[in-house]
């Protein structure tokens, strides 16, 4: 029997997990449940969609939900809710309020026997882990997280709010010169300056001040007043041809010395480079929730971080098959 | 109270556990177990040496026990015989034989209620990590281990046995422009020549034929033939200034597209540049160490493979920590 799969909410990662479940033999997908009118949405694989209101009716039929919600507005409300009546997987990621949220979620799931997986992704997600393993293996030593190059989609929306811009796309961008003194085990705090750049691609109403946007963008506390940014002035249609995709990736470099006389430099690195960040999200978000469905089964009622999901869960193989293959 | 850890064998990876457990503030050294004659071993912190037997006596002093010795002869016995008295890590890595020796290990394990975590290092061990987790979130991918630049002892000890060869180091190199086929999506089945190449330094006795060691080396079976093989003879003295270092590390590529129409190439790069081979695998080695401790305080008995170890388990703060500060 597959492991039978719900999507809460049709965006991006919503889409990326109807697209990646296809690769998992062992899961099939039930349904989409949306905010929208369903009879509004057509589903890229024709799988079914209903309200939100609708699983409330359909317990028996899902072995875990996947939510696909923002963190600022959705998931804070709807993995609790859903928890009461699923196995829930979310890639929460406000990394201030995570401790906050996993409480909520852990409440429900141990009420209702149920089990939750949150902030499941790559950042919070595989990037934790690494941070993990590096810091439990090298304790000594140091580690430093660079994001890009990517599309911030936070980032682009607070330039969407300048007055007179029409659309706008940022890049995060990691500076190669500091990658490269991590990497060659230069332990130092960098500044945010010194570790990003951020490069933005900008469409204005005509007539706008380019000049007044252009400052009040590299000006901007918290998102842009700390880095060097590169602002383009370019067209819509340039916009729409150029500026579609949602690259992303990152590198998490841990560096240690050991030895008796501190001889020996030791370099951990895990780096992504993605073509679609919704779509991986999704790859990772569809891994965890095998391991819901799975821990569900063996009782472990609960809510869980990715640290405390051993990895044998992920992987649709047994795990005597997997120490033979993949050890 | 700390975590007390015995060492079970004196050489380069023995050595790299009295290094690393000072960076673990929750652990602390016992002592030494060797088959030599414990008062001819003068250890680098001063810790006792004691006879393997010795250790028969020492059962409530120690709460795990790491198997430092080789993966032909040593593990193979050790491992299940300590695991009838201690809680055992060992870094069992003859991969073929692994399911045999997880066996061995889990049924004295299971027979004394101790915890066995075998094979654990970077390969097996934080490779194989990499290779489930990549598999498990992109199924659809290709995963291709390297290794390299770094010493293989196997190969080092082959060519040892050479005739007319007074000593010899190995290198394992990876070819970079497959390494880079593979980075950039290419999911080909590399043969092993194009994969790797082995440069050998060799030192020979007086009166040596080279042209006739040379060949017996580039020809030998599973350890040279499949492979581009590059000689260079050079002096004792050469060999000491030179090659006393054990580097390695290597990469774990795992690439796979998504998209609904395959559009979106996906990379996740896993690298180890490794100064000191031995010290690392120890750092690993001590942090399951940790894990096997935690687990048999759980009663949770048997043997285990670093699949089954959930990452929380290897970090010495609370999960609570973690989730707050990693996470």
């Amino acid at each position: 029997m597959k492991i039978r799969v719900g999507i809460v909410g049709y965006g991006n990662l919503g889409k990326g997990v109807e697209n990646v479940i296809s690769y998992n033999e062992d899961m099939e997908l039930v349904g989409v449940f949306t905010r929208r009118d369903p009879s509004t949405i057509k589903t890229k694989t024709n799988i079914p969609a209903y309200t939100l209101e609708d699983a409330q009716n359909m317990k028996d039929d899902i072995d875990v939900m996947i939510l696909c919600g923002g963190s600022a507005k959705d998931l804070p409300e709807q993995t609790p809710l859903f928890a009461k009546s699923f196995n829930v997987v979310d890639s929460f990621d406000t990394h201030a309020n995570i401790p906050e949220h996993f409480k909520r979620v852990d409440d429900a799931c141990r009420a209702s026997n149920h089990v939750g997986i949150v902030s499941v992704g790559w950042d919070p997600g595989l990037f934790s882990l690494q941070r993990l393993y590096g810091e439990a293996i090298l304790p000594q030593g140091n580690v430093q997280t660079f994001w890009g190059k990517g599309v911030s989609q936070g980032h682009s929306d607070a330039i969407r709010r300048v007055e007179g811009v029409k659309d706008a796309r940022q890049y995060t961008i990691p500076i190669q010169e500091t990658l490269d003194k991590v990497r060659s085990g230069n332990n130092s705090e960098f500044t945010a300056r010194e570790k990003h750049l951020r490069e933005c691609y900008v469409v204005v109403e005509d007539g706008a001040d380019k000049k007044v946007i252009e400052e009040t963008i590299k000006t901007m506390p918290n998102y842009f007043a700390d880095y060097e940014t590169i602002v383009h002035f370019i067209s819509e249609e340039e916009l729409q041809r150029d500026h579609q995709g949602l690259p992303h990736g990152g590198v998490v470099l841990h560096t240690a010395n050991t030895g008796f006389d501190n001889e020996h430099k030791q370099v951990i690195e895990y780096k992504l480079d993605l073509d679609s960040n919704p779509e991986f999200t999704s790859s990772v978000l569809v891994a965890y929730a095998r391991a819901a469905y799975r821990l569900a089964n063996e009782k472990q009622f609960g809510c869980k971080s990715v640290f405390e999901v051993a990895p044998v869960y992920l992987h649709a193989s047994s795990v005597e098959e997997l120490r033979k293959k993949l050890l």
